[in-house]
């Protein structure tokens, strides 16, 4: 295919071409390069307007390579140009379309920068935006979980550990519990990125160029905080980077799998605390009875995907410096992490808005035993010592049934206990960070 | 769609259906159904055959049905038909099939099974099928390290440990090394392959049914050794099974990395050992001098896709007993896993065959020093101890110049040593274990 | 000190020693070596009598080396003998005991062997003695299994899918299931510890020597079954051999893993199925009512141990052929993996043993919605299509409140189900593994 | 054992105790607790303040306890107080202190935390002495960097890229980028320690208390941000806390791995580039003439061990809400990962101040087909296509003998390249995150 045999630059006369290692040396690329093109050709018009100052391009040449970006852009978001494997990669789609529409001086765009620095600016701009989106989906959870925490606040339930039965508890403390930990991510993501927050772009293969490149001009215009300076530098952060960006992931892809933990147990009929929202269950292909929460427990596995994602890209890794080829092969999992596992993030603030919770078995479920760690606490505060209370507590815990948990959950005064849960500073929290995404 | 809603068997009236829930809940899982498709037709067909000597299907209804499943694999092996998102997997696709062709009767295939078995039954024949080609894989790779290793039996190289010249080699070391390991890895494959070899079909959703199924004929005749007895066994088994099949696919992608290393090593111009075949090579966009092992470092990022995708599938697993929804990302990674490293397999008979050394090159690079350890030896076959020995070589190495590499390997007669390679024993181990296959 | 000094073979003079880095350079190493030394002492011992078979020592000089093993070996067991800091490893020990001893005559031990094959078999012999173990210890766990499952046969369980109640079951059918994945996990520990058992002793660095050393001989006496006759393999499948061993422990412990899910659900307030044994239990420091189930929460956790090993050790290998020293660093997981965690499954047998079922729990917790399945089955086999079945028994779940779980299970009789388990084949399969171990 | 004992408070009569099961349970916890134990006992003195702010110390009570707390760790850092086996865990050393010098009121210190409370607050103060001391290694590594680049700012080397030779290259450019990576390294760790920095304590066991704890002034004396504000945001932060500060630590261990791969290489024969310090280097036990650089190898395998510890512990962390005694197998790869990795940092800035460039060797190394991209940049200055100007040169790689590599560096002047290496910037910016620290 023409287009194709125009995308292998590097492909000299006389060496004859195996179909088998073009297809393996190829994989997926192409595909992937289709989450990273938007950011391919973002860079390459700031990279062109960089070229123009120094001197390189043009006002007229860099004002048609920018129109012919804006109509690639275009043509990709409309579906008109479709990113295949008639390309070696997305970079080289850029350089066709560009040739093919402005004849050499398309080429002209590849001065001053080398595949490695331009797709490492592409992976650095798909991982600011990936950031800010997670940062905004944990604020959308944890506003969820905040506004039901004040709405349930006082509904007793009870309180586990080891699922075993322990305190009462409240729904209020559950999902101000849940909330504070999506805040956590919140602030995460958006600590990464802002220290992922510097353009690669300008440094070549690793080792600079010969031209006085605007890098610093080039970062500012696609809103880059400051330079990753050094070339080497840039070369040795490619996996590094998205690690690390991968690593906020997972710390909100963690507290997901805690919370359907939660839920898978208490939709079932043993606990029956809550039904979930229809659209999250199906039923079973041989049971007609049953109402199963798969929607639940594949937001459940998809810390699984994260974390194998991790995996696979820090194995690739063990490296010299600079760049290698197995580097290719850390794009994959970077995006398997992100796509699938954002995707299910984003349905979490629906399904918690759904729940519906069975208040009368919850507070049922709380027995009289429950209140120990009350009684004893009440005898500290009253001068016994913590291991004299704890044994005349233990033998008789007859003496707990009259206790009410609604008054065991009012008398919990700690700061963020159940009778003081503090939903304004977690409110105020969660605000701080969401105006910084 | 009206064939996609035919699909979700489950779906209840009344239940509003959100786009992105089930965009979610689908995942990428029809697509994944390809790798396994050809197995649960298959295994759809034994199955109707199985129903019929029980009496749940008439002779005519089972031929009526065979012959659909064989048309279905027709028109799928063609290309006719596409398994797409127009189904929800696989399973929903035959069915679809069926009774599109068959009406009410394609339904009856169902009987006396679930979706539970019916994916894992199609699972383990796929890993099967994935091992025995692991296996011809790995012998295949021996094949070529032994003649090589026959024909260069006794070219010198430098040996290494620490990456530090270490004592005169030769490529037969180098070679039967390597074919040895990959040797290890046919034997581990075929030993995981026949560890797996159970059926589960008929176990339904992990508590059997009320038939009496033949599952002994079933499984007899889709080629299993025994059955999966316990149906929970069947459930519980559900992603151990393909991380074992995973752990063989990894002895072999193991060891390819460490082949790649050195190869990547061996062609660097600092070592200058080898020229690789030029189809696995590449130039640089930016570098026109270049001429990079694109190949070699693909082939050695390999593992890393299996170490993910085994981390990815573990993850999953962390579950009580009996089918959860989690399990369905069991899929993806193991396919991953299997496809891509598998071809890159496949590659490396052709990368061996065409590997050029630089004999002079490796020669020349044996120094006086590396004899110091077969000097120290001889001392202390002379009645030495070694560590004086030790002690007196260290002390003048000038000594050592004399000595040639073809002696030093000639006088190396310990068991598969340089001077007894032992290359007929090798021989016949592969020829063992490649009448397995 | 003095033992140490002698310790370090390889030191030069004049070369400064930092005291931080040797502490960094030795690590762990001498512990680790704890768990080896036995195994390392017995290769040594072999390794003498084959230096006598080739005439490298005396028939009196093997005496004398191997007395002095024993005593080392006699030593070491009675506590007597202590491998502590003062030596760099094992290995120097063996060698500062024998030459503390024989005087020059202790070092003649190291001729034909470097500390590289020494450890790599003392590493395979480990292997072996921890596979064997591992064989026992699942055979124990299954036959536990299989003996609750004949005394609890009938008892109603309900069957759970997705953590939902699915169809009556038995804890027959769990017992029995449980029994096969450890059958399964038997079956592979020693199918590995087979495919494993090739002596690397005299290989020396990975070059062999200029000695004909018996290898056959030796390996022999040490029981293995073969060698690994290739001293480049010897090297390259350190590490590789490790991780194949953790794989079959990794299968024992993730259905352990599994197991303890179950149990710890199962002994919840909600389920009420099961009181664990107290042995097992602990209270709560804040809480006098709690009775945990801490042991089979950390039983639970031994995965996680395997899991983190084995990532721990493939990282480590992404490496050229031949020794580095990266690789002393295999040791520490390796030894990590067994311990722990094959301590743990040694309890499991009497955990198992010490449950005590709630059996009216269990059965009022079968609900008439759970029998479904077994109407629709049998509308199937009165002839109307699965699919039929399915909806018209979904739209009239009360007529199922008549049926009884004892009724359900007697006719689930397909091959496995509750109704017919299959004991019998279960163990035999166990007897022909367990024979073998 | 009387002390041991007394250790387990939720010991009830009548309970039989198995040794092997009890013996599990504590595992190797009393000796982890050796870590964190200074930091339970300052966090047990601030504890004692806040209660007697609350009024449930008195003023003569509060300042007993802390005597007897500060003596005892007076006691435990003088070496004089052993935390072993005779104690549960550190937490029960710590109350067996204070009881018997005490009596009764040494458990008062007990009322209004748990021990879930007690341990997840000694563990964030533990991480964010280690972030803070990690940062402090980044720091010292990055320092000793710029230093060499500006010593060595022009010394020329080759440029690699896929290990093979690519452009002429300087030592500036390639310490310049180490130190880059390790400024990241250092701003990660603090950016993640201020993350991680609330303070857990007065959460209990994941309900709160029924006091009114000051938690907030207790926090602020620990030297705390902030709270964690909700219990159950407490527990569920359990391991993501500490996976987060692993994390960081992988950073710097994935770019020391990366700087050893280098050294590794460049001190092989063939490269020649480097000699490393004698220190980090040992000898053969079999091989007299060798010099291995086994300080570099085990450097490089510290993050093998980091990667390692946190698939272990993101493995346990599969788990509902609330603490489960799996929990307690986070602080093992905790303390892993960080102590024997950071002692391995802390060696760094000596192993670089000690090496030894071959300048020749790597000067001459620099042949003229590596000046080919500067060229093409040329060309492409004076108006040519880069594809064009591509081609021109790798059809006539003759004429670039006559370049230098002193003008290569000198003319490569895009912000960062050899000729511009902007080691000023660098300062800066190492400076700006060390008065941080």
């Amino acid at each position: 295919m023409t287009e194709k045999s125009r995308g292998y630059l590097w492909q000299k006369s006389g060496i004859e071409v195996d179909e088998a290692v073009m297809a393996f040396l190829a994989g997926a690329d192409v595909g992937l390069d289709r989450a990273l093109f938007e950011f391919d050709i973002q860079a390459s018009a700031a990279h062109a307007e960089g070229l123009k100052r120094i001197g390189l391009l043009s006002e007229d040449d860099t004002r048609a390579i920018k129109a012919n970006l804006d109509s690639l852009a275009e043509a990709w978001n409309s579906g008109e140009f479709v990113l295949d494997e008639r390309f070696e990669d997305g970079h080289s789609a850029i350089e066709f379309w560009l040739t093919q529409h402005l004849g050499d001086l398309g080429g002209r765009i590849h001065a001053g920068r080398s595949r490695n620095d331009q797709i490492a600016v592409a992976i650095r701009l798909y991982l600011k935006h990936k950031l800010k989106h997670l940062g905004q989906l944990c604020g959308d959870i944890a506003t969820v979980c905040l506004d039901r925490a004040k709405r349930e606040r006082d509904v007793v339930m009870p309180g586990h550990t080891h699922l075993q039965q322990a305190m009462p508890s409240s729904l209020g403390l559950w999902w101000a519990g849940h909330a504070e930990v999506f805040i956590d991510d919140l602030a995460l993501a958006l600590g990464i990125r802002d220290w992922l927050d510097a353009s690669p772009l300008g440094t070549a293969s690793g080792f600079g160029v010969n031209f006085e490149l605007d890098r610093q001009g080039v970062a500012e215009s696609l809103g880059f905080d400051r330079l990753v300076i050094n070339p080497q530098a840039a070369q040795n952060s490619r996996g590094k980077t998205e690690l690390r960006a991968m690593d906020a992931l997972s710390a909100a892809t963690g507290d997901l799998r805690r919370l359907c933990w939660d839920l898978s147990l208490y939709a079932s009929k043993e606990f029956g605390y809550v039904t979930l929202p229809g659209v999250f269950c199906t039923g079973s292909s041989i049971m007609p009875n049953k109402h199963n929460p798969d929607g639940v427990e594949l937001l459940r596995s998809m810390h699984a995907t994260v974390v194998g994602a991790k995996a696979e890209l820090d194995a690739v890794l063990s490296l010299p410096s600079g760049y290698q080829r197995d580097l290719q092969d850390t794009k994959a999992p970077m995006i398997r992490a992100f796509e699938r596992p954002m995707a299910g993030l984003a349905l979490v603030p629906g399904l918690l808005q759904g729940l519906v919770w069975h208040e009368e078995v919850m507070s049922t479920a709380v027995t009289g035993a429950m209140h120990a760690t009350d009684l004893a606490n009440e005898a500290v505060a009253a001068g016994t010592s913590f291991r004299e209370a704890y044994r005349m507590v233990a033998e008789d815990l007859a003496q707990l049934d009259q206790r009410t948990a609604q008054a065991s959950l009012a008398s919990r005064r700690s700061p963020g206990a159940c009778g003081n849960l503090l939903l304004d500073e977690l409110e105020a929290r969660l605000a701080h960070w969401q105006v910084k995404v």
